[in-house]
């Protein structure tokens, strides 16, 4: 299934995608996309609804992020060794955490602010994984267990609040707008292999990003496993796993976004984003 | 003001604090301590309550953290200066901002569970300030008028996870109960001097950290508009100031908390915790 919020801002309604690509209303059977009705028994009782007589939503309404009630967005940094290698930093041995605020995360079309002062703003796009029950100490061989399903993320991220303004990342990592989410959230019995998954980034119409998730270090299961023993993952939390190269840091010289740009990205599956970036 | 919530764990429900000491149940009128009630508008509202009139609540019942709806739990590193050298780091030139994950939140008096494969389990109390309304690119000036007021945290750190394990700190701050939270929240009127507060820790009735925020680096106002300026800052968002000296990595031996363990901690007018440690 492809989950989806859909309305303005604060007052989205949930909804799902039909084999048309039309968004049908799930508001009359469904409380919102995220706490129960993600956990293993909500996405069987969606699944159990019939989709082709549920309300068709007319015209091309805003999304809201896939995903509501995230009360964890934690990244893993240097996932994908080309990557590591474009930023000058070396494999870590272990998955390196970091938090974005979770008062980053917006729809997946919505504006992208440059905040204040910014220097150096990025794009990263990135495979996000929902949480659909909690997780605590759980193996990698029961991780997916956990995980309702997948969605692109564009971890935007500034570089010099992150790298020049003493630590820890989250300082570059956390403005407002820096986490579109979305546009779906897409059930794990649509995703066989999150290892085997094409994504891009473009901005304003140039590929920057092309990859794979088939090149990323630690792949999901280990990950979700490995979060789980330093922080319980509860229903909605999102982790959003890493960066393929191609980043504006990485560029010779170094690119950066600003006002007026536009980025364009995706992640096969999973549908893609557009944003336009305005000044914060 | 000294706002509360008292009730099992999930089912908290408001309360308030009486010249008496005794807790007055403020469910009839407030729907929690969080959110709007924490806004100036919200505080007003539970100011204006017949305090002697509100039913007094019998017994001692179970403290749940001072407030609800926590979206981020932001954290200041290295931010006492005499921490930072025994810590074997330098004062940081502009405040070191890390997240530990809102699931480590609980009451003040909850069991801490020392983390599985925990090697370095430490403590650190720290004056945390608890946002009221929405603060984005604040002044330091304006700062404080963002907050609702103040409370005690036990900012719990493994340290073999938070260094010892590739970056980023946020690894070893987030376990389930790393975050106690309270007693009370203690408005800001009550507070008139923030950087004036006694500090303490005991582990096992002997008193490990004795220090005070006139020796904070980065001051409550500073830290509000600074942070202002790399995300927003949102009503139930809890800032934790960094701590005093006197952890268990900076004895010498180090010394960590093991299962059995009891500490006690307080701040001046802000009131204490007491927690035992549990094997997780």
């Amino acid at each position: 299934m492809k989950l989806l919020r859909y309305g303005e801002p604060g007052a989205e309604k949930p909804g799902i995608l039909d084999a048309n690509g039309q968004i049908r209303d799930l508001s009359a059977h469904v409380g919102d996309i995220g706490g129960r009705w993600i956990a293993p028994e909500g996405l069987a009782a969606i699944a159990a609804l019939p989709l082709d007589s549920l309300p068709i939503v007319s015209g091309t309404p805003r999304l809201g992020p896939c995903v509501t009630g995230t009360g964890k967005f934690i990244c893993i940094g240097l996932n994908y060794s080309d990557h590591a290698a474009e930023t000058g930093a070396s494999v870590p041995s272990e998955p390196v955490i970091f938090m974005k605020a979770t008062s980053a995360i917006q729809g997946p079309n919505d504006p992208v602010e440059i905040p204040r002062g910014s220097e150096k703003t990025d794009w990263e796009v990135e495979l996000g994984v929902v949480i659909g029950k909690t997780a605590k100490y759980v193996s990698e061989a029961d991780a997916l267990d956990y995980v309702a399903g997948y969605c692109v993320i564009n971890d935007l991220s500034e570089r010099a609040f992150q790298l020049e303004h003493q630590g820890q990342w989250t300082k570059g990592k956390s403005a407002d707008t820096f986490g579109p989410t979305g546009p779906w959230l897409v059930t794990k019995d649509e995703v066989p292999d999150p290892q085997n998954l094409d994504m891009w980034l473009e901005v304003n119409g140039h590929r920057y990003q092309n990859g794979s998730t088939r090149t990323m270090v630690y792949g999901v299961a280990f990950v979700v496993a490995y979060l789980s023993r330093f922080m319980s993952l509860r229903p909605g939390d999102i982790i959003s796993t890493g960066t393929p190269p191609g980043v504006g840091l990485g560029q010779k010289p170094p690119i950066y976004l600003k006002a007026g740009d536009t980025m364009a990205l995706g992640i096969q599956g999973l549908g893609e984003q557009r944003q336009v970036c305005v000044q914060g």
